[in-house]
């Protein structure tokens, strides 16, 4: 069996018990961005409930066009107004470079990347830039709660990077 | 207390108990790429335990530049094989489009984004059109098991959408 029908499987059970539908907006008026990680499981690490916060999430919870786009539409269309970025300790994103990753797929594939992999060496710093980049941008208009964390896979714990 | 600070709350109580480290490859060797919908809890809805996927969440579920960034820096660096794609009913994607939602952002704040907002109006032609993309992706190497689903937010059940 595939883990995708593994997965399916669970889904059966999960929706013996599921209680819905939830308004479409947030009902704590929040995003969350954070890693793809698969140690991450950010319902449960930050005590999220159904229906309370929309999740983005991606290779090292940093900020790209398409989390702008995410967060314009989660801010302007459904009424959030809080925003936290998650990076984590032991991230995969420590582990390359940019330049060494779109090097490997041009010779394997024969095509190179137009974007960045956005690798990055310091965690602390690739939070400033998460948070720096949505300062930043025009099209994000509530930008008064944009706080900026590591969550550490060892401990569970969240530790807020300082921004200033 | 900001919304931010009652998760920052719950974690310290998530920390209490948590179980760590888990290794950085994901174990079942999987990404599962869903909306960024308050009420879809990709870890509950598809049984996922701590370690064993990758979750990568945006505005609609939809596959743009930054989702195959994450999608290969998955496969090539971590070893994932399978995709699962989440869409769901009631999706704010459905409200809108882009024109009108590019052009109101234009009119307050006098920049016109350059990216396209990823609207839709069919639920089951854009997961094709996600499953489509990954497959046009010459840097995603592993293809034989890409699946795109429909969530229903009112009984918590996937359904799988045919793509040939």
């Amino acid at each position: 069996m595939s883990v995708t029908d593994e997965f399916l499987k669970n889904n059966e059970i999960y929706a013996q018990t599921f209680q819905g539908p939830l308004p479409l907006p947030p009902a704590k008026h929040i995003a969350v961005l954070a890693c793809m990680d698969a140690r991450i499981n950010v319902y449960a690490a930050l005590g999220i409930q159904e229906g309370e916060s929309h999740v983005i999430r991606n290779a090292g919870g940093v900020v790209t066009e398409d989390e702008i786009r995410s967060l314009a539409i989660s801010q302007r269309l459904l009424g959030t107004k809080e925003i936290i970025l998650i990076h984590h300790t032991d991230c995969g994103m420590l582990t390359f470079t940019d330049d060494a990753f779109k090097q490997s797929i041009h010779e394997e594939v024969g095509v190179k990347p137009a974007w960045a992999a956005e690798a990055f060496s310091d965690l602390d710093a690739d939070v400033r830039q998460s948070v720096a980049r949505i300062k930043n941008s025009p099209f994000i208009p509530h930008k008064d709660s944009v706080r900026g964390f590591v969550f550490d896979v060892a401990t569970g714990k969240l530790r807020e990077v300082a921004t200033a």
